[in-house]
């Protein structure tokens, strides 16, 4: 079978599949904890109580309407309150059922939310410049490390972007979104990976829509290099690798 | 490689092999037409206007934090001004830039869209029930036949729901995406799979939002019997095949 075809197999249902395997839950294995870990003594940033006060446009069908991938930003800052809905929009808990599990503002194949999300800040009100995560259950900002030379960094990272070269760099936040396949594999296996791919498109969409409101621009960006993101970003590459991003600022 | 770490390089970012091949597109050969030909004496259904009018809930906000995956619906019939609404909302056509490209209400890698919506049509008003398929360029709904026993039908393509059996029948409408991926492989070839399912994942969520500001409920569906889903809708399962869907109604 050709390279196209297999490709496509992929995308086809689960259902036999699923009949004919044996999950590692379904063996009994222990689910993964529904957030990575992070040292105690991490500096944590507080994220601004969510709120309507700062919606700039708040008509859903005007925020869907008016939706475009933007590739051009202004010098504006973003505040942390802007970026506090953005983060809670695409990946916020609401309610936590048990240590594995929780409900998120985005739907996730089987409550698994296999992601966690990562920030490349360069232009954010009263934060320094370099690499951040959300941590969804605290609605907590972990600081990770400052960058220097960082436009020349994400430039690196995200080469060969069409239409606009180099936009990423430009704009006030990066957001880089890692897949911890485990999480879904452990309740549905080899059927995991294409619920995982559609999940992150539920997540990127929420972004696109809460950023509109707020008179935002975001770009989903899907070509990136993947050796030099995952090195930025410390991850292993096999059990934690960035599968999407998208950049964000302030429209001109 | 098992059959993990093969899906887990599925995930991996294209951007070597982009420069390894050459596409379709770059060989010059035609890109496919963005919508499916339909027989010019075919029944077409006008879709009312979209207009806020009809929005429950208007602020962004309460829809992205109310979303939920609804299961359980009521008796009551969705509206040809509703449909025409989430229709707009997930694949609506805005700009048509040429006969092979169009900007639409929500964002696909390289502007490719490889999606056709079908319908299954049970509780909508003034529509009989049956099989449609949303025309996006004249925003008109295409009907392709009746159903006999419809619920039976519809229970039998999408077994072994989590939570509550047999909802998908007991919804208004449900909606069946399904993948033309040659419009996407033109572009990207071996590249174009990982950016499909990504991209559906995107128009499922501004299904949730629109259906949220209607007060309607949805449910994404992962879990459906391809063959019987791909033959209810005549489609050929290798050049089209149905890759997600969702219900949707009235809630209680």
């Amino acid at each position: 079978m050709d390279k196209i075809s297999q490709n496509r197999d992929f995308f086809k249902a689960d259902f036999e599949i699923l009949k004919q395997i044996k999950t590692d839950k379904q063996k009994g294995l222990p689910a993964p904890p529904l957030q990575k870990g992070y040292d105690s003594n991490s500096d944590l940033i507080e994220l601004p109580t969510v709120s309507k006060d700062i919606l700039v446009k708040n008509n859903v069908l005007d925020c869907i309407n008016d939706r475009r991938s933007v590739r051009k930003y202004s010098n504006e800052k973003i505040s942390l309150s802007q970026l506090s809905y953005l983060l809670w929009s695409t990946q916020g808990i609401q309610t936590v059922r048990d240590e594995f599990s929780a409900l998120r503002t985005v739907p996730s194949a089987g409550c698994t939310h296999p992601f966690e999300t990562y920030l490349i800040i360069n232009n954010v009100d009263n934060l320094k410049c370099g690499v951040y995560r959300y941590l969804p259950l605290e609605h907590k900002l972990l600081f990770i490390k400052t960058l220097a030379n960082i436009d020349d960094k994400i430039d690196k990272a995200t080469p060969n972007q069409p239409f606009v070269q180099g936009f990423v760099s430009k704009s006030a936040v990066v957001f880089a979104w890692s897949c911890i396949p485990y999480r879904s594999e452990h309740k549905f296996s080899i059927a995991a990976h294409k619920k995982i791919l559609i999940d992150i498109g539920h997540v990127c969409q929420n972004l696109y829509i809460s950023s509109e409101s707020l008179d935002c621009g975001t770009c989903a960006i899907g070509i990136y290099d993947q050796n030099i993101i995952d090195n930025m970003l410390d991850l292993d590459g096999e059990n934690e690798f960035i599968i999407y991003m998208a950049c964000l600022g302030k429209k001109l």
